[in-house]
């Protein structure tokens, strides 16, 4: 294990950081939505075009899971990370669309012991998801677990 | 369009429908977490055994997709939607496992009109996704949007 890897302790609560510039492809958008949300919407640019968006955009979930990616990227990985334990809110506020370019904003608004398990911590995550033109698309918030550094302190 | 599609009027709720046999293979597990959450417990057998859950287990993330999918196959392929408007809850409540055969047992929980939109419905669906062991390993609660039939009558 890296010695540099943020435990609880470490974590600092209200301080926003922003991440990422993932580039949606259209390959991705059909790839994604072909295996987990064959919505005419999502695959083909004619029936998009009648569709809710008049045009072809990602499946939300698509979205969410690259969200994933930006943290485990920039956030995660710099964390001895315990997976996620459940997501209190997502909203998809505008369509991604192919082409679309989209960075990541994450501020921890909240942290706390596990009341079952002094070994763990969990932290309330407040995500944003911005394309290039700086419109919101997606809000997201999570809680995920972390490890504490010293479970014997209380 | 297939004349048989159910509109918002059609929609009933308080019934649980269940779905589905989809098997979560090994290449499965690995490919999504390569591609959307690289955190070595959802990829690699060794540190799995020492990760949060003892052994290789899915993305979070693949879950939500695959209960997704079988909602597209089983529910809105039969429906006018348009589209996810949210989630309000997602809780992964068991680990996936290469291996695992998941169903998806949905309740519409909740149906009303849009205010701002007189041709779009809404449904609430709560949603468990199961193991071939009767295990919950999943709940949803989301919000999709669905063609009203008469946007003229109130």
């Amino acid at each position: 294990m890296r010695s540099d890897l943020q435990f609880y302790e470490d974590i600092v609560v209200g301080v926003p950081e922003r991440f990422g510039a993932y580039e949606v492809t259209r390959e991705e958008v059909i790839d994604f939505a072909s295996r987990y949300d064959p919505q005419d919407f999502h695959l083909d640019d004619e029936a998009a075009a009648r569709g809710p968006f008049g045009t072809l955009a990602a499946s939300g979930w698509n979205t969410a899971a690259i969200s994933m990616r930006l943290l485990c990227d920039n956030l995660i990985s710099r964390q001895t990370s315990l997976g996620g334990a459940g997501v209190q809110e997502i909203r998809w506020t505008r369509p991604v669309l192919p082409g679309d370019v989209l960075s990541l904003e994450v501020t921890v608004t909240e942290k706390r012991r596990s009341r079952s398990r002094p070994d763990v911590g969990l932290m309330k995550l407040f995500q944003r998801m911005f394309n290039q033109r700086g419109e919101e698309v997606m809000r997201l918030t999570s809680t995920g677990m972390i490890k504490v550094r010293h479970p014997e302190v209380p």
